[in-house]
């Protein structure tokens, strides 16, 4: 076989790791117990690997949050200077089989909801959604004992419940609600209206069954019903799952993760296991929350939540969901437009995702840094824009620097020459 | 003012009456109690007026059914007697405050959906969905011991606890589901997929709440949930009420009711209250449920849910829903090309009903007679295929025949001529 036939069947079996992917939510555990490798005293971040110095106020902040939230400092002081003395180790989540939405920043005693692909058997553990508490979330890169008492509240009063009931419900399989759910307006990355209300008919039923205290589930159907995106963590869970199968690909060129740390941005390659290729983080585009953000408010790309992307969702979804790309100043035809422009970089379609707009072809699914470098066209991530000081501020959308394929790809041939 | 300009003074009325109103579920009643004019000894039937001894054999079975249902016969044989002498009387649905889906049969002990316009004060009661019963639907023109079990089943278990729930609710606003299930692939005539969704969401919860016996709640949700297109009663009624408000405007040029009993397809018109206008019912063209089944199989038009199109949903909200046009054979450009030609016979827009894959345009609403006869065109109508047998075999379309408004216009200018 020449090294184009190689390289070929290594992405054909890369992408088919998403294809034939069978994600269930199968679990609630700590985070200590279900990600790989995350130690005692280490606080996971988002984005490429990154020092403790040269990370953005946010990272910093979520740093000592971390430390203090699991209380192996008193003090900010003192988690400050346990971090620089290297007592408290950082690692990067997207090389452990979870994914750091937004700060990303995770410690053995949080929560993860525990997502399996039964057809490879691979485990990803995501970050869930902080319910509908008003006083700032975590996951944004805020912290206060108020987000402490509502991560304490999830763990100890919502989620022994939920673990019981995914439990004894054998598990959720998370494709048909993704799929049902793109051919209803979610492009499942800033969507996922139509998700969270299938993933509601799910459990809701089942929750009701259970013979618990009324007012214990009761809190767990307010806490379902009433939190903003939901089913976020199970579509980025599935994700990272299928991705983690394809990792395992030599020969292919298949991209297996993006994220962002504010400062960089960074893109794995299936058949360069381990290794990063970075470029400047972007800024993002797209429309504020309010009039009086503007582009000097806004941090650079930060964030792994566009590991949607890389299976074939959010940006690439573009035509599933015209209702998210008018938020972003596109009309229906541009919506459309950026999937089929999206196809010229992926390997294949993904028959489980058939989308009314395209008058039912299937969508793109999985990118393919030779592709993006041949047709110039860099992948279209959608995300949430972070404010200096933490919080959402707007919606939006940028493009994988080429600086990051263009490493990649020297990366590869150096290490694939024959 | 000149005639032309009291016709579109009316008209503005008229369309605003289904722009501005604000329905409500209030209430579950027996139709003997909501249904206005429905006396004892009386079987009501969808479309337009006919005598017992032209209807099809399936409105025939539903007069008997009807009268079975109530005691008033005991046998096929009485009951045909006792209709053909007059002892039990038929009536038109839509010449009351209701509607006849499929064969529209309703007698007086059946329980009714209430919907109240809150704008007008107008009330219309709908029949309610049978179920995930899988023993052929009443609605479909089936009946059997096992119906009419489930139908005491539905009376007796179901609905106490619901009219309880939705009474301590203060009701449940109809047109924001409708709204926003519009933006997510619903037409809502044939597809109603994200409205049962968003309806779950807003009853479940309050379900659970109440302080029943958890079996009987436990029934209700099953109910609720398993049923397919739940919400279509609810769509049907809020379009009622919000014409008979429409109904009471003299001069006006918009039509108020269409609706076929498979012999003949009549049209009511606002500034000719109480008058119809007749053609031969169309055949509609669409898909089977099986390819056992071909044209020969299929009654003309029966039913009265195009409701829903006078209302501007259904056939007039087709770019909402490219998934209902594709089984139509449709794609996603005629899709939205047929909302742009229905634009054209219709007073004004809805600004309610804002659509994605119009780039957040409106739907039309509001036909004008005027309109269709001056630019040839019917209004598209969705609906489901009935078996001269009962029950459904397909799903699909037709144009209200231009005859209906020939003979309307020639009417209204007889009764509006100075």
């Amino acid at each position: 076989m020449s090294i184009r036939e190689r390289i070929a069947a290594a992405n054909e079996r890369a992408a088919d790791c998403i294809v034939e992917s069978d994600p269930a939510w199968v679990d609630i555990m700590p985070a200590g117990e279900i990600v790989e490798g995350l130690e005692d005293h280490m606080i996971l971040h988002s984005g490429p690997p990154i020092g403790y110095e040269d990370m953005c106020g946010l990272h910093k902040r979520g740093m000592i949050s971390g430390a203090l939230f699991e209380g192996w400092a008193a003090s900010e002081e003192e988690a400050d200077k346990m971090i620089k003395a290297g007592e408290i180790k950082i690692s990067t989540a997207l090389d452990h089989n979870t994914v750091g939405a937004g700060t990303g920043i995770i410690t053995q005693s949080v929560e993860m909801m525990v997502i399996e692909d039964r057809t490879s058997g691979k485990r990803a553990a995501t970050f869930p959604a902080e319910g509908p508490f008003q006083g700032g979330l975590c996951g944004w890169g805020l912290y206060s004992p108020e987000i402490a008492e509502n991560l304490r509240f999830m763990r100890e009063e919502l989620f022994p419940v939920m673990r019981e009931m995914i439990i004894s419900m054998g598990g959720l399989p998370i494709k048909p609600i993704l799929a049902e759910g793109m051919q209803m307006g979610d492009e499942n990355h800033t969507r996922q209206t139509a998700a969270d209300l299938l993933f509601d008919k799910k459990v809701l039923p089942f929750l009701f069954r259970m013979d618990q205290e009324k007012d214990r589930i009761l809190k767990v159907i307010e806490y379902i019903v009433e939190t903003p995106r939901f089913f976020h963590c199970y579509g980025q869970g599935a994700s990272k799952a299928a991705l983690m199968a394809a990792e395992d690909v030599e020969w292919s060129t298949m991209v297996t993760a993006v994220g962002g740390n504010a400062l960089e941005f960074g893109i794995k390659v299936a058949g360069l296991k381990g290794r990063w290729f970075t470029a400047p983080a972007p800024m993002m585009k797209g429309r504020y929350t309010s009039s009086r953000y503007s582009e000097k408010d806004q941090l650079p790309w930060i964030g792994d939540s566009c590991v949607v992307e890389c299976a074939g969702m959010g940006g690439l979804a573009a035509a599933a969901s015209p209702i998210v790309c008018n938020l972003r100043g596109m009309k229906l035809e541009e919506s459309i437009a950026l999937t089929r422009e999206m196809e010229q970089i992926c390997i294949k379609k993904n028959h489980n995702f058939s989308i009314p707009n395209l008058d039912f072809d299937f969508l793109p699914v999985g990118i393919d840094i030779r592709k993006v470098l041949k047709t110039g066209i860099a992948p279209e991530i959608h995300g949430g824009m972070f404010n200096h000081e933490g919080g959402l501020i707007g919606a939006g959308s940028a493009r994988v620097p080429m600086e990051c394929f263009e490493k990649a790809m020297v990366a590869f041939a150096g290490e694939y020459s024959e």
